[in-house]
């Protein structure tokens, strides 16, 4: 069969929806500054849809460090793989300075989070190795562990005893193969909002031998008194062998990082292919991150300012009756049992009728019949952000419950 | 056992290296502006060792345009996934541009290249489809290959007899699956220079169905009348179904693009998971981009200028009895028979002594025993550069062939 026929008669489970909502629903354009009121459709909305959680995006320091950064040393500066050609004391400065930021001896940065995962994993195992990952995972971990030569067990989310049972496995397996278990779960999970169980997770190391490897994209600069993530909250960093963050979320930006044991992160220097064989990261990123962590550091308000938006909004949506599941985090889930089309219905109310930006999430992100619309907020967001939009929440939920937007016709998306 | 036991005892083929290597010659830091001359270890050297082909990384008006394009956006925008939150008027101006000038329909812009070659593979087969592929493809190949749960086939580079034989291996398969056939091959490879032989696999088109993906990391910018790319130059831009490259090599950025038929780059847009689940190229270099593809279009004279540099190197090489292979690209590697502690010593001798920074390729890059000096020759250089280096290769050679670097010392890396 031809591949290219094939891809014309399946487009996929997202790409089967994109007639109606391309451009709207999916690759919708977000213009202006990231700031909470951004022009969506030539039209202001109240946006809570970017992991801009700090409000760094925007800060006027960080605009200053991005725009000196790329000014001093363009675009292209390193060129090639950091081992090739690509290494700058700045890199190692900005290492250094995220090793002490997370409590770790030693840092290695990543030149994009999404494939400095999927290497890690790949650099820390063989076939005679076992991964043991928790069954939300990020699809960059799904994708490491899709590349594991060996054996791979899941555990039920965050459920404690199916780890246990999966590590019995495990040790079974490794007694006999002489390989090693590396359990990967994350710190705060993106879409659920709520928090790897971590310390959970810790305890079992009395009775297992593993190393623990976690994706703290969410946690880190949001949880824990020092902002150091989602360890530090739960009082068990120094059981977390391996810690990765991306740049994309607090740090707004690319990039990202993995701290651990001096001789472990020298051992993945040398040997995640994403990073040996693939340009460094460039030198206005590394500027601009080195200011960034300067921030989370210095201004604690940043953090503190997040945390009474979350509080204020969580708070007034489970008052008003939402369902927003088991969130821990600032990752603000609201629950509708529907089909897409009801979802997309609801999504246009809110962006059109009440001028509010969230984004809509469907299968295979959430199980079928579940939407979700999903509430980042921000340092940058105010009570008043927060209250208009908890009523408009409501309005739209009282619809929902008349079985209003059932009736009405399915939306154009242009 | 311990992982992480595991890891202290086994560094892998490059980190086993790492005590006399490092900051010297892995990780050397290439201080100053991206140009010829720059600074090593507080000397000046002549450098060959940047993908910076046609000598954009520098160039003042994309130096501006990068400068202008952070001032104006800052590094975060836009923030999320592009399906997401991720989209704006300038990725799909970029996404214009670029499928024009590669003569393809459509393009889809990639948050980073690597990543994004991985989950293109990913994206295009199931496991009941094939992927043939050249045996010396790039890491972010042969990863998405891994990724693959369906049969995959290598054939011997550039060997047509072998690829055939592995489509008719395909085509047996896939008649009983009744999945399809991907080839994949590079349209320069980064190594050796030599061209993918696109011309020989899109003639094998009219005995086998199948579709073509080629990585011309390379070729882009560099080959063909226009630039366009390894297709181009051999006659065949048509044949290839799936044409990528990256930013990182005649761009001098980061990110990349695939182009290809209007309904195959939809159904990436819908179906990359590197894509899906993270963040948009930011603005700045969308920007940036903008302003290289431009400077690719209007000056021709930055790819004449490359080519007259690389013919004097690879004519004067040539004329003085050095092997450099096959290359028939501006990437010119020299070949010398050794182990690495010789290698070690050529290098440092160029760098200490004739001012000379190239890269050094040991094994697993290349097969043990064998030595890489890899010159990559750009638009920036100028022929007194050549000759210097040319000299400085003469004497090196001839200390080589009297045996004098096996009697000295290893070299300190530090």
């Amino acid at each position: 069969m031809d591949l290219f026929e094939k891809i014309a008669a399946n487009r996929g489970p997202l790409g089967s929806h994109s007639h109606y909502a391309h451009g709207y629903f999916t690759f919708p354009k977000l213009e202006g500054e990231i700031e909470p009121r951004m022009i969506f459709r030539g039209k202001e909305v109240l946006t809570w849809s970017l992991n801009n959680y700090l409000g760094l995006a925007n800060h006027p320091e960080v605009r200053k460090a991005d725009a000196e950064g790329a000014a001093q040393y363009g675009m292209a500066l390193p060129m090639g793989a950091r081992m090739m050609s690509g290494n700058s004391n700045l890199h190692e400065q900005l290492e250094s300075e995220l090793a002490d930021f997370v409590q770790k001896p030693e840092c290695m940065l990543l030149n994009f989070g999404y494939q400095g995962v999927v290497s890690i994993i790949d650099a820390m195992v063989n076939r005679h190795d076992v991964i043991v990952y928790d069954g939300e995972s990020h699809a960059c971990i799904i994708d490491g562990v899709r590349l594991h030569a060996g054996k791979r067990f899941v555990y039920t989310h965050n459920d404690m005893e199916s780890l246990e049972k999966q590590l019995q496995r495990a040790k079974r397996l490794t007694d006999e193969t002489g390989g090693g278990i590396l359990v990967i779960t994350e710190g705060v999970f993106g879409m659920s909002g709520n928090q790897g169980n971590l310390r959970g997770v810790v305890a079992l190391k009395e009775k297992y031998e593993f190393r623990l490897f976690v994706d703290d994209a969410h946690g880190f600069g949001t949880m824990g008194a020092t902002g150091a993530g989602t360890g530090e909250e739960q009082g068990v960093q120094d059981g977390i062998d391996l810690y990765f963050s991306t740049f994309a979320k607090s740090m707004a930006s690319i990039g990202a990082f993995v701290a651990g044991p001096e001789s472990v992160i020298e051992y993945l220097r040398y040997n995640m292919r994403s990073q040996i064989f693939a340009k460094s990261l460039p030198m206005p990123l590394v500027v601009g991150a080195i200011k960034r962590l300067e921030l989370l550091r210095t201004q604690p308000e940043l953090k503190d300012n997040l945390w009474t938006v979350v509080r204020a909004l969580q708070s007034g949506l489970r008052e008003k009756g939402f369902n927003i599941g088991t969130t821990t985090s600032p990752v603000t889930p609201v629950f509708l049992n529907g089909q897409i089309p009801d979802a997309t219905q609801i999504t246009f109310d809110l962006r059109e009728n009440h001028g509010i930006f969230c984004s809509i999430v469907v299968y295979p992100v959430v199980p079928k019949g579940v939407i979700m619309l999903r509430l980042i907020p921000t340092a940058a967001h105010s009570l008043s952000d927060v209250e208009q939009t908890i009523k408009a929440f409501e309005v739209v939920a009282e619809k929902l419950d008349k079985g209003l937007y059932s009736k009405t016709e399915a939306v154009p998306a242009s």
